[in-house]
């Protein structure tokens, strides 16, 4: 059987690495890794090609024509870059058109939200998509809502507080608004369904594995921790505010990852939890397909069965080892 | 029969007067129209009150809560703006959030081409739409090619000279790309059926009546007048050249009307003629539905049939009456 040529960006980081474990899984691929020059003499690139894959090294932003060779021949280009870093893609979507790619996934892999002022990295997203449509360039968009890892509340025992990756333990409004959420284990079965399917030519895709409150996972956790969480709670109002002051402090200081990040995580709660945007509903409305419509076989991790192998040890923390300046438990 | 309500801004203008032609000759629709209190009292617009339509007068700029009010009730919004004042949207999409409008049409009406940098207006266009996302608002997006009427080569004769609008008689490039047109008259009929479809709620449709080249205009010309064209032949590189001069003319004095003008009519070639953005298969890649696979018993208007009414002097000349600079035969 000829497989699938792939070729993907970002796969040492979280979603990549995602991506990459599913593609692995379905065994339709044949996976390549593109790696920027200042990453691969890596231990996690080099652990890329211990196991089996193709590294290729090249740089975005350097010559185009190294590029568009480095690009040529692969039947699918996946993208899965850092937030911060969405328009270094805006070269490689060149280069794919130039080299005739079948199916280009940029990086989405977020929330499902329109563009136009909600969500900052969503903007940039978007400069993205209008480069693949500038080229006619075959594509397909794939959004996955909000991880289960990134949604775990903090216990007031701290016995998880070393696991966690934001743990503000706030809930806003009534915190009865539903949004999408996705086992990181899952994501990468999704894209492998997704990218090999031609329904999904020049579409938008939603995936998750499921659609829960804020008080659905606060029921959740606390059935399965056995502890009462220390909850904040935060009007409309309060939370909109500080989203405000969150912008105005980015704008002042935009080399500021810290403060890129508290724009961003109260960006998505607005979206999320007041403006209802990451709904299957909206995704609908949006123009999106939904996965588990065209994949009714695919089994995901549901947010309870995701927390008993969390309190079992059995998850690995997001960004481990790497400080990214999230984790600040607010309570007492 | 309870009457589809419509609130229609621009039915003064060139292609909100075609629709209103359509939306009345379809006969289901109870059409008020939205006025600014610029031409309230204007002749055009009594005329609209004469032929026994609703003037609702309002400013977009003015209050929130009066424009709300004024366009509460309707079951459609249908908008078609002059080019240059897209934006002035942006206020009306709000009012019809808040009035719980079951559809709202932005003034879209061009040819197919994405947002990104390609054709000024169409970028406003997209700062429109996506304030219709941002408030999760039932809309359909129609794009109609360009229109016949304006796209009617001068006869070395000179004898079409005052019926015209554009006449630079030039050929792009080998003149052979072909791109989608409209005749005005069939525009209406079009909006029409596409309003009272649940299949296009929140949708992108293209409807057109041929799908031509310049070199295929030039022949139907010919044949219908019996005169051979006077033509200037540019290439490529000569016509991005003048669009990249036209942008920087208009950046360095973007109030003036003809800048934009000139601007915006190498914008359109370049789309149309180069990047062949208005094409039924660019169309269908960025989801646009396909009014005539919609409405496959929807009968249009040629252009070589329109061709004959020109000649026999059964078309009014768009913009009749007005100024608007873009008459200027380059010919000798």
């Amino acid at each position: 059987m000829v497989k699938n040529k792939v070729l993907l960006l970002g796969a040492t980081g979280e979603t990549g690495g995602d991506i990459l474990n599913g593609l692995v899984e379905d065994g339709s691929f044949d996976v390549a890794c593109l790696v920027r020059p200042s990453s691969a003499s890596s231990a996690a690139v080099q652990e890329l090609s211990t196991r089996g894959h193709n590294i290729v090294v090249v740089d975005l932003k350097g010559s185009f024509e190294k590029l568009v060779e480095a690009v040529r021949g692969y039947d699918t280009i996946i993208s899965a870059i850092g937030a911060p870093d969405q328009t270094q893609q805006l070269e490689l979507v060149d280069a794919a058109a130039a080299a005739g790619t079948k199916r280009f996934v940029p990086c989405a892999f977020m929330t499902v939200c329109p563009p136009g002022g909600i969500i900052g990295s969503r903007d940039d997203k978007e400069s993205v998509y209008q480069r693949i449509w500038y080229h006619h360039l075959p594509y397909t968009i794939i959004d996955i809502g909000f991880w289960h890892q990134a949604s775990v509340p903090r216990l007031a025992s701290g016995r998880i507080d070393s696991k966690l990756i934001v743990a503000r333990n706030e809930i806003y409004a009534d915190g009865n608004v539903k949004s999408m959420l996705s086992d990181k284990r899952d994501i990468g079965r999704w894209v492998a369904r997704i990218v090999q399917d031609e329904r999904t030519i020049n579409k938008k895709v939603f995936a998750h594995s499921e659609f829960l409150s804020q008080n659905d996972i606060v029921r959740i956790v606390e059935e399965k921790s056995g502890e009462k969480l220390e909850l904040t709670h935060l009007s409309t109002t309060e939370l909109k505010a500080r989203r405000e002051k969150a912008w105005a402090d980015y704008v002042a200081d935009p080399t500021s990852i810290s403060k890129r990040l508290l724009r961003s995580i109260d960006d998505y709660n607005v979206s999320k939890y007041i403006r209802q945007d990451d709904t299957p509903e909206n995704a609908k409305y949006l123009g999106y397909l939904d996965a588990r419509e065209l994949y009714p076989d695919v089994k995901t991790i549901g947010f309870a069965e995701f927390m008993d192998d969390f309190l079992a040890d059995k998850i690995k923390r997001p960004y481990e080892g790497k400080h990214i300046g999230l984790m600040k438990p607010t309570q007492k």
